[in-house]
């Protein structure tokens, strides 16, 4: 099993900046703890006080469904590294298990976790209508869900305060004069999008602007929908265009220099979630920072909450906006003063 | 300073059964719980890791305004006595502040919290529009408040969750068979009369029911306004009244018995909170039971959260659906079969 030293010595780093970065210490760069972090999951880092482990280990079961984790460029990797590192000092045994739907339907959730000893779940990806979600609705085996919200006992929600990134998202163009706001939202039905609907309505509320029916649209997991959508928010005048994910805003990115619309100076774009990609699109995205490795740590603590008996219903992260360089001020209409 | 002997002594109680109290073992009575945790805040009772205290003290600060919370039977005081107890552990020296209109415009919280040397801030019963709640928005002190939100790096919000609350409310009504629900909110727009409303359509959704609006109406502040709500609500056929707080379920209650109507036979009623009212009634009422002592304790948490510098924007506690004697089956409408 590696040790700091050994991941250490194969970064070529000290023993204190790798216990930095396993530790998430604000003094090292964001690029050189994702190193860190990697190479400790990559060797098989436990943290010391996990390691004195015998049988009765509390057997913990995370299922993916709907999203890429397994690079460190993708959305779930950060949050199953920090589920991983706090569960590992909970002494907790972690399986993870990608759900394919055949799967799904041969024994439900219940059934699954008592088979298999799992104390307690975490279920990520997972659509609303899903038939495992539906079964949630009834379990007793303490569960955490990301992003989705039911309602049971031993049942708790964690995620980034959607409604306030998207909120944040309106406050920063707002302030930068932009009054013609449209809102690219992901699928549509899901409570995410719901939240970031919302966010989007109050963002325009407190600043005194007003929602276009036709400047909102659901996001299209097809890249083919994407441009007629963005067209159609040109033709109705908006001036930005508040994306429901970073995905979904380098789509943007690609649909306006097609149409060889230039961001920031005539249309201005922002993000969601802060994915590596963001700093690389041309311009940089102008995002809403999910802190995805707090989000998998803040996951565990609610676990242990269930676990213990104590009804947490929904943990939520403050979202921060990352300004780069794909917003600023709109530029004036011809034949306005300036 | 009082000991947990000198509680013990003092109640007649053995000391085990005082410190099952203090920590909120689930082998005692809630009666005896309260007995304790009365006896402790009256005799000063300190717990004991937070007695070895000398300068550099954090010093937090609560403004409490529009609530009650002197009395055992009133709203704040398990809130304020779960903080008290749970910031002793954290060795805060925790100030109370009932808050006066005057003393707000006198001096601003930002200027109020350096002048008097708080590290952090916790808010109860503001209102949305309160002069200091817009402060809020613009404070970098870490700060929790009950029941409201502000989005802002450093502030969070605590509370049950309204929605999940008023949800599982209309659930047991529709599971009685009730097709005609009525809502009385609390006061309106407020952050928490906002989320029980959206509680209350999910749950008529949910179980395939339709909101009218003639059975939706916003709690008044003044006793007199309830009678009418409660008559229109009946003639428009309302065969169950959700109420957004015991106080006002009790309210409506008092109407129903003076329209001689009976309860639950004619019209079931829910309220929330479960405050020790919730028993009393006649008949006692089905409410939704907010963990007031968790809630405090967690606000706690959040502020060490905060001043930890880790970015919680909501905690939301699991409500508890308590029914007692309210509700009922309706009866069968004059004419219908059995």
């Amino acid at each position: 099993m590696a040790t700091i030293k050994d991941i250490a010595d194969q970064l070529h780093f000290s023993v204190s900046t790798i216990s930095k970065g396993l530790n998430g210490a604000s003094d090292i760069s964001e690029k050189t703890r994702r190193l860190i972090l990697d190479a400790a999951m990559k060797m098989g880092y436990i943290p010391k006080q996990s390691q004195r482990l015998g049988a009765g280990l509390t057997r913990i079961c995370v299922f993916i469904e709907n999203m890429d984790y397994e690079r460190v460029e993708q959305f779930g990797y950060d949050i199953i590294l920090g589920f991983k590192l706090e569960a590992a000092s909970e002494r907790w045994d972690v399986s993870i298990v990608p759900l394919a739907m055949n799967r799904k339907s041969e024994c439900g959730y219940e059934d699954y976790m008592r088979a298999n000893h799992y104390a307690a779940g975490f279920l990520l990806g997972f659509r609303l209508h899903d038939d495992w979600l539906a079964q949630i609705e009834r379990t007793n085996v303490p569960t955490v869900l990301l992003d989705n919200v039911v309602y049971r006992k031993n049942v708790a929600c964690v995620g980034v305060d959607n409604q306030q990134g998207i909120f944040y998202a309106v406050e920063h163009l707002a302030g930068l004069s932009h009054r013609k706001i449209a809102l690219l939202n992901g699928e549509a039905d899901s409570c995410v999008s719901r939240e970031r609907l919302a966010g989007f309505r109050l963002g325009m509320e407190k600043c005194g602007l007003t929602v276009q029916k036709e400047l909102v649209a659901d996001g299209d997991d097809k890249a083919e929908g994407t441009g007629g959508v963005v067209r159609k928010f040109i033709r109705e005048g908006a001036t930005a265009i508040v994306c429901a994910s970073d995905l979904l805003a380098h789509r943007v990115l690609c649909e306006l220099h097609r149409a060889s619309l230039r961001v920031p100076d005539e249309v201005s774009v922002t993000g969601f979630d802060d994915l590596p990609l963001a700093s690389y699109t041309t311009p940089s995205l102008t995002t809403v920072r999910q802190d995805r490795l707090a989000i998998g740590k803040n996951v565990c603590k609610v676990l242990v909450q269930l676990l213990g008996g104590n009804s947490v219903s929904r943990l939520l992260l403050a979202p921060e906006l990352v300004v780069r360089e794909s917003t600023g001020r709109p530029k004036p209409e011809p034949g306005s003063k300036k």
